[in-house]
């Protein structure tokens, strides 16, 4: 990226749209746009979306602009910028994502995982900055994770490292969509999250967020879980300390394996707040190898809105380094 | 090292006996020797008979050493050659090990971490010779790891990474000694082990391992176990099996994270053999996420007796590349 290059165009491609946006050197988002990404009609199309997605915003920066980067999901080679077999396009197998990009606009363009880029994005512009290693979680439908060593992303043998959703936490456990049993994500991920809850309120759990649910059980979601734990709920509350246990028997294990005691949630859950990261913290210190406990931090994601175009935008900030 | 050298002097400190060899280029033990730790005389004590040790194996080959490797039990900093608080060597908080060696021989000293050191001696002498990346696991008393990333060794922030055996497969299940709970170490560590199979046959299990243990429990150890399984024993082969299965839960997790798809496991319950291995390798390829699984490799440590020695010496070698 030439020097005198003040932005980077972010894209944060998801099986529903594309997000773009203009991010500063600061990790400012300047401007964004965000066009559908017509997943249903193939590669071709979603490509062209991305290209489309990217105009929006080139516009009057096309002159400032140093690079576009692009957080995709599935296993990305940030090497030679393939995204391969991503879950929610289908038909796409393997393409060469950056060097169309890069002959389209003229412009470097880096691709990477989207769990990655989120790590990249908090190391560049967020929470991350001051951390020579950390481990990054974001808590969605999955459970994604990046890893950062000495202030690199580090990236496995095929680039699909950090994917800490899939550390199994009781082998007897419930069947994850991956295949395996007792995985952290059938315990924190949305949808297994929300799955149990609602058993426990089909069961006659008494709790304020049966007021919240307007009278149908299929309203509910981690905000609400929320939003009763802030009204003094206590079922609500355990319901967030639990989670919390959950993902630090997870994360207790890959700390004592990695040697790294620094850990970044983000993503929908982590808006769970103080009592989900207090009981992160306090179950992880009492699970790691003791010389650890003591180092161990455990904090919240900077990059809330727009972390995906700010953490795809980062990569290219990033790789100049 | 003098490229002109052909030998090192390979370092294996245990709580008990100090193990020392000169180890050709090639990984073959030339000469051995042995000298008691006196780990409760101290520090100090425990570094004179270092000295000891090494003097025992130089004699003959002095002009032909090009510098000595030390494997030590618990945090050893690589780059500055310390020591720190090793369990079963009391009272020594933190000993500049490397220095102290090199001033006395006037010759190149590496230490490293012993589980971490087994990892280096299988990438240069053994069965990670072909690998560029893997995961080296010692099955002992307790459960020691080593990460091997691009042809080096993965140190983690404090020099402590690797720590596969306090990987929780059971968030509920047994106290580890660790002060965590349900860490494969409970599961496949010899002690844990033996325990849990004495509690079988105190309960009537029926079993040739009765017949092998001369009418005292206590008797019992991996190899009765494996000798049992030999004789056809179906109780002694589900007891194998099931060790694989445990072992395995923790390493999908580790391979899952890491994306690193081989392993090396040695020590002494890896002489379960082809039984142990197979169910290993079945349960990891049942569990990893599915890219992985056509990729996993689960293979057998190759340096088997004195891999303490020439997994040391492995460190002078290793060092110079």
């Amino acid at each position: 990226m030439a020097k005198n290059k003040k932005f980077v165009i972010g894209v944060d491609l998801g099986g529903t749209s594309i997000k773009v946006g203009v991010v500063s050197k600061e990790g400012k988002l300047i401007k964004k746009g965000f066009v559908d990404t017509l997943a249903h009609q193939g590669p071709k199309v979603v490509v062209s979306q991305i290209k489309k997605g990217i105009r929006l915003v080139l516009g009057d920066y096309e002159k400032e602009i140093g690079g576009i980067g692009i957080g995709a999901p599935g296993v990305v080679s940030m090497e030679n910028g393939t995204v391969e077999n991503p879950p929610n396009l289908p038909g796409w197998k393997k393409v060469y994502l950056s060097k169309v990009i890069e002959d389209e606009f003229c412009l470097k363009t880096v691709v990477e995982n989207d769990a990655n880029s989120a790590a990249v994005g908090e190391m560049v512009f967020g929470a991350g900055k001051n951390f020579t290693d950390f481990i990054m979680v974001t808590l969605g439908t999955g459970v994604g994770g990046g890893i950062i060593v000495n202030r690199k992303l580090y990236h496995g043998m095929q680039g699909a490292a950090g994917e800490l959703g899939h550390t199994t936490i009781d082998f007897n456990g419930n069947k994850c969509n991956c295949g395996s049993y007792g995985c952290v994500e059938t315990y924190v991920g949305n949808g297994y999250l929300v799955e149990r809850v609602h058993k426990q309120l089909e069961g006659g759990q008494t709790t304020k967020i049966n007021d919240l649910l307007d009278n149908n059980l299929n309203n509910l979601t981690p905000k609400i879980i929320n939003d009763a734990a802030l009204l003094g709920d206590e079922f609500a509350k355990s319901v967030i300390a639990e989670t919390g246990k959950y993902l630090a028997y997870a994360l207790a294990s890959s700390i004592n394996l990695l040697d790294i005691h620094n850990v970044i949630i983000g993503g929908g859950v982590a808006g769970f707040g103080a009592p989900l990261f207090e009981s992160v913290r306090k179950t992880v210190k009492e699970r790691v190898l003791s010389p650890l406990a003591p180092k161990v931090k455990v904090v919240p994601a900077k990059l809330k809105n727009e972390a995906g175009i700010k953490g795809a935008s980062s990569l290219v900030f990033y790789s100049e380094k």
